[in-house]
């Protein structure tokens, strides 16, 4: 095995048991010779790829950022409609984090600000979208749409916090989508958010 | 100053200045020394009243369940329609949050399961309570009561999450509302979380 070839596996190597090891027990929780364990790499092999612990969790934020990007400009590049396009976009990340546990820490560790010290840029598209949706007609008549993208946003945000599980992330995004976007209350029930009994 | 009196003002400077620590640099971040520092308290009299900082996190989280169960009870009692009661609570613990730093602390300290080991009980207020909105006619035809109450209570976990600042909560929860409660799609726009393009 050419040695170069060899160097790449051994970094994949680390980033999949780090990876495994921040999903596990959490990035505050985990530590190198855990992450070594995990990975059964050298403690000479790993500082060969990386620093620290910190050097490799900013490489999963970057790696997660990256595929973020990608798919961002493929499902922008599609030419659907800007609601059918935010749909489709969260959910393929849904079912990318749900299966690839690389992506998965990667997300939880943007979140957290490691490795991406502006976040993820999530809030951003689902401005941009819903602002083009409203362009295009696409809104209920009234809906501000900078507060509906604050609002689709944190509803998604939320049904990735309150899962206890990864699997079924894509189902809980779908939830959201189906009953934010038909609307829950009937006609007879006031909108607004005081009480009116 | 009687002696019980003064017990219990000094109790009460220790929750408010680990409530203080805990919300400025969070509970994992904060020790013993620093709680002491910040409420001027010695370490003997903290030990009068608490084991450890686990103890007083613990405190906090059950004043703060106290003061949900009580808030959960006046709102039930008032005789509004069940989506009212939701909108209504909800708001009520969002504006005591904002302004309790003691309430707030509690709060966080219970989603991360310290002094609650089963949660604080919030997605079972939006089950119930979504369902009873449901047997009152107050949702629109073909949403599944279930799935609605989840999806309100990731929204509002999710607008708690994404705030930098506890300042606003209140107002991000009457977006919520607005938003979700009014729906977001214009009729032409099918709800399905497939794209269609």
């Amino acid at each position: 095995m050419p040695q170069q070839h060899r160097a790449k596996l051994t970094r994949r190597a680390i980033l999949v048991g780090a990876a495994e090891e921040f999903d596990v027990i959490g990035y505050d929780a985990a530590t190198l010779s855990s992450i070594l364990r995990r990975c059964g790499i050298t403690k000479g092999a790993f500082y060969f790829h990386f620093a620290d612990k910190e050097a490799v969790a900013e490489a999963l934020a970057r790696q997660y950022l990256r595929n973020l990007a990608e798919m961002r400009k493929q499902w922008f590049g599609r030419g659907l409609d800007p609601l059918s396009t935010l749909v489709g976009l969260t959910g393929e990340a849904a079912r990318r984090v749900e299966r690839d546990v690389v992506l998965r820490s990667g997300l939880l560790l943007a979140c957290q600000r490691i490795g991406a010290e502006s976040g993820d840029g999530w809030d951003e598209v689902f401005d941009e979208l819903v602002r083009k949706a409203a362009e295009a007609g696409q809104l209920r008549p009234g809906v501000d749409p900078a507060e509906a993208a604050r609002v689709l946003y944190a509803a998604l945000v939320g049904a990735h916090a309150v899962g206890d599980d990864p699997v079924g992330l894509a189902d809980r995004f779908a939830e959201v989508w189906r009953v934010v976007l038909a609307g829950v209350a009937g006609e007879g029930w006031g909108a607004d958010a005081e009480p009116t009994g």
